[in-house]
């Protein structure tokens, strides 16, 4: 379904800005709650989150992130879902988010009206508040930003952390998230995440969402790289390696386990915990000289660049 | 200073994504720290702030919240002057910043990085980090978000809370703000901000972004109405009533004394801590039913209206 209106009277353009506003206020439901907790005041007022504060911010883009083919529904949830996958990925819990919409005139008020139903079901589930947000008009096009305020206990798990020896370990299956429609339809891991920070054997962790192969740089521990071969590879029905290693979006958790750690001792309270979530151990990060010749070559498969 | 450039070399489409958010971070500089506290992780891990949570966000598009008259460091700045205004409206204090840019193709690199000098001067200047951000592409033009959070003490301000009988008051003078520059030149009332959120006379505030005749709305009690002479608006030089009312963007702060407050020993207290601001006591609420003749009709005073 397209964004976009052919009759102006279908489209934003035929509201005003408070008007606009107001509608997606109404839309968004009792996601949206009133003054000081949500929109109405110069600022929102929320009671201080228990642990650290996480701020995560991440867009979706017509033409970009999604198309034609995605529905606004999904396109909406898609836009909170790539901001959940990261606080995931810190093994956080979501708590509040603001959107700044860029809009062009032609935007459809039905289409914008299901993105933003689609939107608010998934913070329903997820229990994320809406507690602002602005609207500005562009030529072309239509852009959302959206802002997520998370909480996290003692220990976020961040990308570093990980040593020569450590295992690497990763949720799910990889590969073809565009053809499938998993970029629009996964659920993030925030259940995995939080269980997966609580584990003492865990070291880091991260999202995939630039595909395996670029990703996994960012947990290598400088001097080391890894050793991962590839029938290790859990791709999707239907993907090549190639594919599960550098398509991108696939918003699972890629994670590090210590080397010392019990691995069949900690994929048994896996299986316990998540008896539905595939876990695979990938290999492990060996020192930078002495990767053996059977190995995926990981720099050979570009992940995905995001155009600026 | 147009934020378009001619040869593409000097563009940001000469960048990729990642080489971008790289000049980004370093012409933000210390204002952009590294991760965990900061980007490049899937979060920013902030420590909990003391009290409570603001959050608030507010754009800058081209053509519309400035153009080529204003300098990209008096845009950037602005940028965050804006967000930095809806703080001190509640009375708290700043603490960190993500910016979301939604950028055409042939945006100036010189100008993108004057833009973000600005902001980061003005950021230092409020001990504001900005933690993380996005960049998206559109096809014509140049808009950024900002959304910003602080905290606040025990007593955030909010907009409602005004009695019929309380004092309305506003610091500052009013109108002409885009022919004088002040829209970009503006200093956020951060400390007056915090001064008045800790007296108990005081008990609602605002910041004047669309004019004082729509702003003062969100104010007014139910079954009340304002009473303000025409003489006592405190004008900016050269400014009419209708622009002091209704230009907008005065950035100032406008709030209410309880009926029942000592009002001479207040404005002796504010002159006393702040001897440089002004500060008007406009007039007071009244029933709705008992307007006095004399006082000025608001409504016939259209505030700033935002374009969808």
């Amino acid at each position: 379904m397209s964004p976009f209106a052919s009759r102006r009277s279908d489209s934003v353009s035929a509201l005003g800005e408070e008007r606009l506003i107001a509608a997606i206020r109404r839309w968004l439901g009792r996601v949206a709650p009133a003054a000081p907790q949500g929109m109405g005041d110069d600022c929102a007022v929320l009671p201080a989150f228990p642990g650290r504060l996480l701020v995560t911010v991440d867009p979706v883009v017509y033409g970009r992130h999604f198309d034609r083919r995605t529905s606004p529904a999904e396109a909406g949830a898609k836009l909170l879902k790539r901001n959940l996958s990261d606080i995931a990925a810190m093994g956080g819990r979501p708590r509040a988010a603001v959107i700044a919409l860029s809009l062009s005139p032609r935007v459809s008020l039905a289409w914008l009206e299901a993105f933003h139903r689609g939107l608010a079901a998934c913070a329903r589930r997820h229990r994320v508040k809406v507690v602002g947000g602005d609207v500005v008009q562009i030529e072309q096009g239509f852009a959302a930003s959206l802002t997520l305020l998370g909480s996290s206990g003692r220990r976020p798990l961040c990308r570093s952390g990980a040593r020569i020896g450590d295992w690497i370990a990763v949720t799910g299956v990889l590969g073809g998230s565009l053809a499938s429609g998993h970029h629009a339809r996964f659920e993030p891991r925030l259940a995995e995440g939080v269980w997966l920070a609580r584990r003492a054997e865990v070291r880091s962790m991260i999202d995939l969402s630039d595909g395996l192969a670029k990703d996994l740089r960012a947990l290598t521990p400088a001097g080391g790289a890894p050793a991962i071969v590839a029938a290790a590879v859990p791709r999707r029905p239907g993907a090549s390696l190639a594919a599960a290693l550098s398509d991108g979006e696939d918003y699972e958790l890629l994670f590090t386990l210590s080397a010392r750690a019990d691995r069949e001792a900690f994929l048994r309270a896996w299986r316990r915990r998540f008896p539905r979530v595939r876990l695979t151990l990938l290999g492990r990060f060996v020192p930078a000289g002495r990767v053996p010749a059977f190995v995926l070559n990981l720099a050979a498969y570009h992940g995905y660049e995001h155009l600026a």
